[in-house]
């Protein structure tokens, strides 16, 4: 029978968010004050000097590594690598500078890590990072053979004045999506059990996670301030859209393109649960005042991204309101869940 | 049969090697000189504003984490962890700043998640860093049942006056040997084989690895300059004592107290391969001039930690030669031997 929901998949959110929660209270007794304070918690923001931070986020690709290794394609799951990263460093304001990877496998398999590292290259190249390290463990008796897994490590550097906090955040503010290139890589526990291995759509699930580091980080220089908030849809699907602000309502009632693969997935799944697990085509959400609305669409549309106003920020009522969902019923996702 | 070499035991160390050679070799082509060079390239030291650089590192346990299963006992592995991480900044002569780490599991248990933390927090407040984030994977289709990889990331300041790069380092700078803890997070994929699961010994493997920040930071602050070189003895044994300069020679001729894991060992394993594959002792080595020495073995005492005058840089033939190894031969290692 197939899995009909996130956690019937063998995921329990839940449970992750309670250890995230326990660490982080853990850790804060001592200095944590010291960190700066930003928009949903995408990136420890750590001050270095005066007015200047860097910004440190870690990240991995999950089961989407099956998925590569089950179509023997490596080549561009690196790419996924580096935007898990560097796409949740955007969301705190920074520029992305550094990116170390740690790979570790069984056996260590030429052809394979030199597919891995061409396409953490290739991903650092399009957020204008450098690649300054990595570590690289062959551990025989803790991988089986021909697994490995892959995390990332992600700095970059964010002035006080870049920085998003989120509190600017008010009603009547714009929500503009920004076009996913697939389902990125969360949701492959589910999104794996659900394509059938002969489908055509398989191969889609594969495309490489769209780095979005080239228009924000010209958005940052060029237009300070301009960009309020911004949520990366990564695990948890929409529910991230009011991670910069958790205690404002948030209206989405206009869709960028539903890929097709999401579009089959949901004649399985409720909306509901689609929306709490894949980005439905929205892989970024700016938030940002009407008057550079044109400014936002404009600077995407030049990286040809797409990208559209599909909401904005009403009322106090802290949920996320997914109007006309897939053409069906609303759905109202309390700011808590996830 | 047992095995005798790190080889043997499924290890290909120069594989590994070349890959990251390759790894580093394609990433520069774009922008590394913007880098600072460090000794012994144990971070990344990346500029971010005028004298001021962030120092980058990641590392794993690998193996330990079987022996730390084994033994039910992952409240200390955590230390470990920050530790392999941390003595790593040190050796180019970075203050330890934050902590992040990435936590990869077939299922969540929240024992073992707790413990896990623990030792984490444990091993940062040792280094005076904060933890500040980190990745909690829940990945049921990519690690079997019960196994679970852990991997760090560090971050730390430096200045260009307290950055380590091993260039003033010459003939005559003294060697100073730091104690271990015991086989500290290297070579266990060849430990596990050659130490009985009923022996006493076992145990010991899983003593927490040294954390060398306290006494090092002080002496990078009180005496800028006074630390020359540094090698954090790890993957590799002592071939890392000559990572700071390898176009020196060096020799060492009086030896801290071998542990009794590895006396044990020693008897079914060559010397060469011991000093090859573990610290035998010696967990960092400082190298300073004469007259720094008593201020760096007190500086290390006053955090209880013995250290001592192992040896010194001498002639220009570019090898460690270890004289009167374990009670016989001198050993010779090439410079480039890992």
């Amino acid at each position: 029978m197939d899995p009909k929901t996130y956690a019937e998949a063998g995921v329990d959110i839940h449970k992750a968010d309670a250890f995230v929660a326990r660490l982080k209270h853990s850790a804060r007794r001592d200095g944590h004050r010291r960190l700066w304070p930003a928009a949903g918690g995408y990136a420890s923001v750590y001050p270095v000097h005066g007015n200047l931070a860097v910004a440190l986020t870690t990240d991995g690709v999950g089961t989407k590594l099956l998925v590569a290794l089950e179509q023997n394609k490596l080549d561009t799951i690196g790419i996924d690598l580096v935007a898990m990263c560097v796409n949740d460093l955007l969301c705190v304001g920074a520029t992305p500078s550094a990116f170390l990877d740690y790979y570790a496998t069984g056996k260590l398999d030429e052809r394979l890590s030199d597919d891995l590292v061409k396409g953490i290259i290739q991903g650092c190249d399009q957020a204008c990072m450098l690649l300054v390290g990595g570590e690289t463990a062959e551990l025989p008796d803790l991988y089986q053979n021909g697994h490995f897994d892959i995390a990332g490590f992600a700095m970059g550097t964010v002035s006080k004045e870049s920085l998003i906090t989120g509190e600017h955040l008010t009603a009547g503010d714009k929500l503009i999506g920004v076009a996913s290139t697939g389902i990125h890589s969360n949701g492959f526990s589910l999104a794996r059990k659900l394509v059938p291995l002969e489908s055509p759509l398989r191969k889609s699930l594969l495309n490489p996670t769209a780095i979005y580091a080239a228009p924000v980080v010209r958005l940052l220089n060029e237009y300070p301030g301009c960009i309020k908030g911004m949520a990366h849809i990564t695990g948890g699907g929409w529910t991230n859209v009011t991670r910069p602000q958790r205690n404002l309502g948030y209206v989405i009632e206009h869709h960028l393109p539903v890929p097709e693969v999401m579009k089959f997935m949901a004649e399985k799944v409720s909306a509901e649960e689609m929306f709490k697990t894949f980005n439905m085509g929205m892989g970024l959400c700016v938030m940002t005042s009407d008057e550079h609305v044109d400014r936002v669409v404009n600077t995407f549309a030049s990286s040809q991204l797409q990208s559209m106003v599909v909401g904005e920020i009403a009322g106090k009522k802290p949920v996320l309101t997914i109007k006309g969902a897939l053409g069906g019923k609303d759905i109202v996702l309390n700011n808590s869940t996830k």
